[in-house]
C-alpha cells in the first residue's frame, strides 16, 4: 500500500465529455489523487465551472489543451477522448506514464477486426500488445502490472460480468447467446445528435445499430479468450435499445443452458464467482435487477430467472454506464495499479430515487 | 354501410381507466358514434372534467355505477373493465347488445389455462365459446359477425401481428421464440402502485412478470392456433421491460428462420400480408421502428434485421399500447362490427415530438 | 364558405423543423387543404420518412429546396423557417398568395425593437407594416382580411390569451406583471443545442433568457397596445424555465389586482371574453391548469386564485406550445383567411395520458 | 471533537420513506456513526433490499416497528414520520436521546397556525417549545445545543437561504415577495398517489396548492423572525409545481428592490452571508442556477438577476429537495449537534448527467 500522505498526481484527457467529468466527480473523493490537469481542446482557457456547472466550487484546474499537457508532472492519465484519438496521443508519452484509456482505442487486439469496425488502421499496434482490457474482476493480476488498461465498453461490462463466468464453466451455450440490450443516453456521449435530444429521445424507445454495434466484436473476443477458441468462432446477437433516461444501462440475457444445467446451477456459479468481489451483487432468488438499483455507484446487480422455453434460461444485469460501465471502473482499475484498496473513491451507496 | 345520419349509441364501462379515456377520446372524432354512458363506480356521479380534465368540455356524460347503466339504450358497450369483472356483467346482457371487451377476460380459450393464469375459475365460460379474438388483421371475418370481441392484449397484439405472418408461412421456427418486450407506464393502468410512480420508474428501467406475464399464454395460444397445434405445444421466451415513458410499446423478437430463408423473405412476406392494412407500416430496409412514431396513433411499424448468427433475425415491432394495442384496436374492431370504414376516428397522424 | 370538393393548396417552408411538422400533422387531417409541396433546403430530395419517420406512409412529397418552390401553384404557405430568413424569402413573391409566417419575422412592429432583439436590421419593413398579428382570438377581423400573418411566439400566445382580457378590462395593473413561464424542450426547436440533450435537460429544471426572452417585448407591445399606450410604457417580468417534457407550455401570472377587484370579477371576465372561444376553456372554480390537458390540441386552459398577498392573485395558462402555440394557431387563422370553419382540423381532443 | 474510534448510535424512524433511505445513503458514508436500527411498521420484519434493493449488501438492519424500537441503544433518532405521528412518539422518549426531527411536526411556532394548517391540534407543545428550527446556516448555535431539532421543509430551504440575508439587510421589500417553485416528485414522498404516478406527471406540469401549501407559513414565520415582526404581518405569494423529475427543487423569487439597491449589492450581501458556508454557492454573475447543478449533494446554488421592470430582481436557488432540502441537512444538523466537522458525509460532488 502507498504512504497515505503521498499523492498520485492525474490528468485527465478529454474533461468536458461525460466519462471525463464522472472521473472528476469520483476523484474528488479520493484522498490518494492530485488532479492537476484537465484537457479539452475547445474549452481550453475555460474554467470547470463553465463546462460542467456541478463541479464548479471545488478547486479543479481550468481546462487546458492536449498539446500543453504538463505530462512529466502526473503519474497516471485517464483518456475519454473520442474514439481513435487516444493512439496517436499516447504513442509518444513517457512509458512510466500510466494509462487508462476510457475509449475504444486499445479494446480490440486482432488489428483487421479494429480496422473493420473503426474505420482506419490502427495507430498504435505496438501499444495495443501492452494493453490489458480492464475488466477489473477478471483481469486482476495482469491490470496490477499493466501500464495501459484498455477499459471495457459500457455494454461489454455488464455482458461480460454476467457470462463470462458461465461460459467459462461451461454452463451455457456460447453459440447461442441473445443479449438485448438497454441503455440511457449518457451513453451517447455530450456531442450534439438530433437522437439524444430530449425531444427525439423522451417518451420514446428507439433500437439501433442491430447487429452492428461496436460493442459486439468485444463482447465475442472476450468470451471467445475465455473458452480458447478463435474469436471469429463465436458470434452474438446483441441488439441495443436507446432508453428515455440518462444513466443506466441493463442487459437482458436469453441462453441456452448445456445439458442438465438449471438456474439454481446458474446462481451457483455466481454465488462462486462473485461472493468475494465488493461491487458485483447476485440480488436474492427472484430479486429482478433494475438500473435504480446501481444509479450513480460502481455497482452490479446480477440474476437469473427460468425461461418458459425448456432448457433456456434470463440473465439480468444491469450498471451505472458511467461509472461500473466508465469511469468508476477506470478508477477502479487505478486503484489496483497503484495497489490501492480496491474499493476507494467507489463506496457511495446508489443514489435512489 | 351505415346511414351516416344515424348514430350507434355505445356506453363506456371503466371509464375512468386508461383504456376507457382514450376509448372516449377516439370516439369523441368517430361521426358515426354517440357515447350515451360512461360508468365508474368509485366515481359515479363525478363529471368526465374532474376524472380526466383533459376530456371536460367535449359535453360527455357524467359518470354512473355499472348497476345503473340503461343497457337498452345502447348497441354497443366498451368494457375496460380490470379483469375477472366483465365476464359477471355482461353475462347477463341483452344477446342483442354488442360486446367489446378490452379486459383479459375472453381472451384465453381453455378454461384450466384461464384459470391457472388468472387465479379462478371462469365465470362465463358459455359466452367465452362465443368470443372472438379480436386482432382484427386476422380476424375481420369472425369479427364481422361476433357479437363479442375479446380485443388482444397489448403485448400480444404487438407480438402476434409480428410474427403470425412468419409463423403460418413456415418463415420461423415457432419453438424458439425469443421475445423481449418494452412497454411505457400507461400499461399498467391508473391504478395506484409504487413500481409506477414517477420517483420510481423515472431514470430506470425495470424488467418484471419475467416467464410470468399473462400475456405469454396468449401469444402461445394464438400462434398454436396459426399453425393447428396444441396451445401446449408452443411455448416462447416473454421478458416484459418497464420503460420511462408513458405511452408505447415495443417488441424485439430474436427469431430462428427457417433453414434457407432470409430477411428478404420476411420481408415479401410482411408485404404480402400487410399490404393493404391501413394500419400496419413495414417500414423501408434499414429504418428501425421506434414507439415515437406510433404515439397516439393506430399504427403499427415493423421491420426485420439480419442477426450477426447466421441463421437468425431481429423482428422490431411498435406500436402505441394504448392505442393499436388496446383502445385503438376495439373502435377499429367495432368499425368492423358495424360495416363502417374501417379506418373510421383512426386517421389521425401520429403525434411527434 | 368554400366550395367543399375545391381544395385549398399548401406549402409548408421549413417543413423539416417542429412546427413545420406539426403542420403537416394536423393538416393531413383538413379535408379542405391540399399538401402540394415541403421545404427543407438541407434535406431536399429526402422523402418525408427520413426526416420525421411518423409521417411516412402518409403520400406526403418529397422534400425540396426553397428555390424550387413552385410558388405559383400554391394558394397559401406556412412558413417555418428560422427567424430572419423568411423576411428576405417572401418579400419576392406574389402579392396574391397568403403567407402564414410561424417565425418572429413579423411579429414585431417598430424596426428599432426589432432591430434590438433580433440583431439586424428588418429587411422588409414594408411588408411588416401589411403584417397582422395572428392571435385568432382577439385579431379574427383582420386575420380574415390578411395577406400575412404573423403567428405569436408561443409564450406570448398564453400570456396574451390570459392576460389581455384583464388588463384591457381594467381588472389588474398593467405595470406590476410578473411572468414566470415554463416550457418543454420543442420550444427549442430541433436544431442541435447542449442544453436540449436529453442527458442535460433530463431530470432537471433550467431557467434561461432571465429578463433577455424576445418574447417579452413582443408581450409588452401587445399588452401596450391593447391599452393604447406607447410599447416602451410597458415592461413585464418574464422568466422562462426549461422543464423535462417535450411538448407543453405553462404561465403562471402573479399579478395585481386593481383596486377592489377580486378573482370573481376576473373570472366573470373570463366568460365573457371566453365563452363562445371553441379553444378557451375556463377551469372550474378551483381546477388547476396543467399541461397534460391540452397536449397535443389547440386548446388553452385557463383559471385564476387567490393570492396569499391581499389585492393579488394568481393566473395559470397552459397550452401546447406546438399546436395552439404555433401550427395549430397557424392552422387556425388559415381557416379564418379563407373562410372556413375556424376548427376545422384542430377537433382532436388532447392526449393523455 | 469525539474521539474518533468512538461511534455515535443512529436510529431512524420513518425509514421506508425517501427521507429515511437518504438518511441511510448518507450515513453509510459517515465514519463517526453506526446505524443500530430502522422502523417502518407495516414493513417490519422486512430486510433492507426488500424496501429498498438498491441499500441492499450494506450490513444495514431489518426493519422494525417503532413499538420496538430499543431506544436506550442509540444517541440520536432521525424522524422521517408523516406529520403529525413524530410528536406522540417523541413525547415520552428519554431526554438525553438527540431527536432531528424531518416531519413538520416542530416546525411551526405557533399552536393556532399550526393548527390551521396541519388540522389538529398539536399533541407536543412542550417538546415544541425547545425545538430549534433547523436551517443549520442561520441557526448554528441554537443548534449545537438543541435536543430537538425541526428540520425545515424543502421549499423553505431554498426559499429562506435565499431570502433571509436580503430581508435581513433590508435589501428587498418583505411585503411583496412573490416565490415561485418547483419540485421533483420526490418531494410528494412514496406513499401512492394519483398525481404522482408516472403516467400523470410525466410530460406535463403542474401548479398545485396555490395559495394553500403548508411552507407557505413557515416561510412568512422565519422571514418575519428575521425582522422582529409578528408572523402575520408577513404574507408570501408561494406557487409550487410538480415538475417530471424526481429530485430536484428550484425557487424563483420575484422581488422588489429596496430603494436604491441594486443586484450587485444583493450579491455582495450573499458573497457576505455565504462566503464561508460550505455548501452555499453563489454563482457567478450571470450563470443560472438549475437544479442539474446539486443532484443528490447538499449544496445549494444561487444567483439574482436583473428584472425588466426597474426596481425589481429574480432571485433563483436550487437545491437537492432530499438532500439539503431533507436529509442531507438533517445529517449537517447532527454533525453540528455532536460537534463533528458539519461537511462529514456530505462531501461528494453532485451526480450529473
Amino acid at each position: 500500500m502507498m504512504n497515505p500522505t503521498q499523492k498520485i498526481k492525474a490528468g485527465i484527457l478529454g474533461a468536458s465529455g461525460y466519462t471525463g467529468a464522472e472521473v472528476m466527480r469520483l476523484l474528488l473523493r479520493h484522498p490518494n489523487i492530485e488532479i492537476c490537469f484537465l484537457t479539452a481542446d475547445r474549452k481550453a482557457g475555460q474554467p470547470v465551472q463553465d463546462v460542467y456547472p456541478h463541479l464548479g466550487g471545488y478547486g479543479l484546474p481550468d481546462m487546458i489543451s492536449v498539446d500543453s499537457a504538463p505530462w512529466d508532472d502526473v503519474d497516471v492519465v485517464f483518456c475519454g477522448l473520442p474514439h481513435g484519438t487516444t493512439q496517436e496521443i499516447i504513442v509518444g508519452l513517457s512509458t512510466t506514464l500510466k494509462i487508462i484509456d476510457l475509449s475504444a482505442d486499445f479494446r480490440i487486439e486482432d488489428p483487421a477486426t479494429y480496422e473493420e469496425w473503426y474505420g482506419h488502421e490502427h495507430f498504435a499496434m505496438e501499444l495495443q500488445s501492452e494493453a490489458v482490457y480492464g475488466l477489473t474482476e477478471f483481469n486482476r493480476d495482469e491490470i496490477k502490472n499493466a501500464r495501459l488498461v484498455a477499459c471495457p465498453g459500457c455494454y461489454p461490462t455488464a455482458v461480460l460480468l454476467a457470462l463470462l463466468p458461465l461460459v467459462s464453466a461451461g454452463l451455457i451455450d456460447p453459440h447461442d447467446l441473445v443479449i438485448d440490450a438497454k441503455s440511457g443516453t449518457t451513453g451517447a456521449g455530450r456531442g450534439l445528435k438530433q437522437m439524444t435530444l430530449f425531444s427525439e429521445a423522451g417518451e420514446g424507445l428507439s433500437p439501433y445499430s442491430i447487429a452492428s454495434h461496436r460493442h459486439a466484436p468485444e463482447i465475442e473476443q472476450e468470451i471467445a479468450k475465455s473458452i480458447k477458441v478463435p474469436a471469429a468462432d463465436i458470434r452474438v446477437n446483441f441488439v441495443p435499445h436507446l432508453v428515455p433516461m440518462s444513466r443506466g444501462e441493463l442487459i437482458t440475457g436469453h441462453v441456452r443452458l448445456s445439458p442438465g444445467k438449471t438456474v439454481r446451477d446458474v446462481r451457483a456459479e455466481y454465488s462462486a464467482a462473485f461472493g468475494d468481489e465488493p461491487f458485483i451483487r447476485l440480488l436474492p432468488e427472484g430479486a429482478v435487477p433494475q438500473t435504480q438499483m446501481v444509479r450513480g455507484s460502481n455497482n452490479c446487480v446480477i440474476n437469473v430467472f427460468d425461461d418458459r422455453i425448456p432448457g433456456r434460461a434470463t440473465i439480468i444485469a444491469a450498471i451505472d454506464n458511467l461509472v461500473k460501465g466508465s469511469s468508476g471502473q477506470a478508477v477502479q482499475n487505478m486503484n489496483v495499479m497503484f495497489d490501492l484498496a480496491e474499493t476507494t473513491a467507489l463506496e457511495q451507496a446508489p443514489l435512489f430515487p
